[in-house]
């Protein structure tokens, strides 16, 4: 026997997507490879003829499903795992996945845990301050002369790699990650503090808590060492107020 | 070091595309994986404008470079290797193989023959008369929920796997197949010979030479064995023609 990633645990993730013909696109190549929850971030999509064109028929439920945020955080909040795509390489950023060791990645992950997928717009990809957001980055190998993507044919790509991904079953211990809102409400305590204690200013508040962001991600939280994140901090909190007043 | 599959020896071969869009998206996903030759079968492409527009700017010299054929034997007819895509699997059908079955085996035969991965028009894909030209068929897996998948979708995960497929360098002898051209004037002779010697009849002669194709294409036959094959044919042919003679 083999396990598979748990594709119901799966959700396509697009943040501000600019055509709506790629909505539909998306939402046909995620149920070809039985992705079936997909979420747009940004101005819910108009045209939903178009939308619908390129689902074809076979897609129209994933459409129907297609749930919409206003902003990414929140969309993202309620998931455990977030694999942002990217073309760019380097600069501040970590070394990213290839498909195939996302999908290898996602096969225990996924059993118990809300995994998003998220992809950028069209034309520019995702941000410094979305990848925020990311414990793993992937990046879709391309030839020198041509890297753009179409945005739909990436999620393909990821889709099929998820789809065929597998391995020998075996006892595992697939741990429950913290979700977005706990990450966040943790790193909003942590800023907080840091900037109290004079560690973060205004100037410097983004690059500081990039990479304070870098390394917890990577170390993928659980709940309960989240809690123990802010207890601390809460206490460090405490402490300073105290000293402060004295 | 590693050897991956010779891109250069690739060529994309849609048969009778529906949407000219297509044909632009297709352009732009392979030339994403470095595969830079695209033919097309049937009508010339109209409408080169909207193919443009779904190529990008990026892949416009792809779209520039696209060769047009009215009749699919002779588009092939240059080819060492044909790999036929297809959704539908059994019936009188060989067992397909995986897209990375494929790119695995590519990674040799691609080095010094030239091979064309061949798909079908949208709605229906490869009839079994244009099957017949394959030496292999693929069948990209999907979810049963909903199994057909765009055109251009088709292609990016054919030539994804292409690109990422490679093994440790090593000696290998990579035989040179013979051509489509030579491969079906031998056909074409064991026809001629077969229904004169009354094996094959004209109710029965798809059947037949069907069967006869899909053992001999299986074999993966060198231009010199095709000769030996054609040599025997002639000699039957001449012995029979002597021996009616009498």
């Amino acid at each position: 026997m083999t396990v598979g990633v748990r594709k119901e645990n799966i959700t396509i993730v697009l943040n501000k997507p600019k055509y709506p013909g790629n909505i539909g696109s998306v939402a046909r190549c995620a149920k070809n490879m039985g992705v079936e929850k997909v979420m747009v971030v940004g101005s819910p999509p108009a045209d939903r003829e178009n939308i619908l064109r390129m689902a074809t028929h076979g897609a129209a439920d994933v459409v129907d499903g297609v749930r919409c945020f206003d902003d990414l955080g929140e969309a993202l909040s309620g998931f455990n795992y977030v694999a942002g795509t990217t073309s760019r390489v380097g600069r501040a950023r970590r070394p990213n996945l290839h498909p195939r060791e996302l999908a290898a990645e996602l096969i225990d992950l996924s059993q118990n845990n809300e995994v998003a997928l998220l992809f950028g717009p069209e034309d520019f990809g995702l941000t410094n301050d979305e990848i925020k957001y990311c414990h793993s980055l992937v990046t879709i190998p391309t030839a020198e002369a041509m890297k753009s993507i179409n945005l739909s044919h990436a999620v393909m790509i990821l889709c099929y790699e998820i789809f065929v991904a597998g391995r020998a079953e075996r006892e595992v211990f697939t741990p429950k990650l913290a979700t977005l809102r706990e990450l966040e409400g943790m790193y909003g305590q942590i800023q907080g503090l840091l900037t109290r204690v004079g560690f973060i200013s205004p100037e410097n508040t983004d690059h500081r808590m990039m990479n304070i962001r870098r390394f917890l991600s990577r170390v993928k939280l659980y709940s309960r060492e989240v809690r123990v994140v802010r207890g601390v901090c809460r206490q460090l909190d405490w402490y300073c107020g105290r000293n402060k007043k004295t």
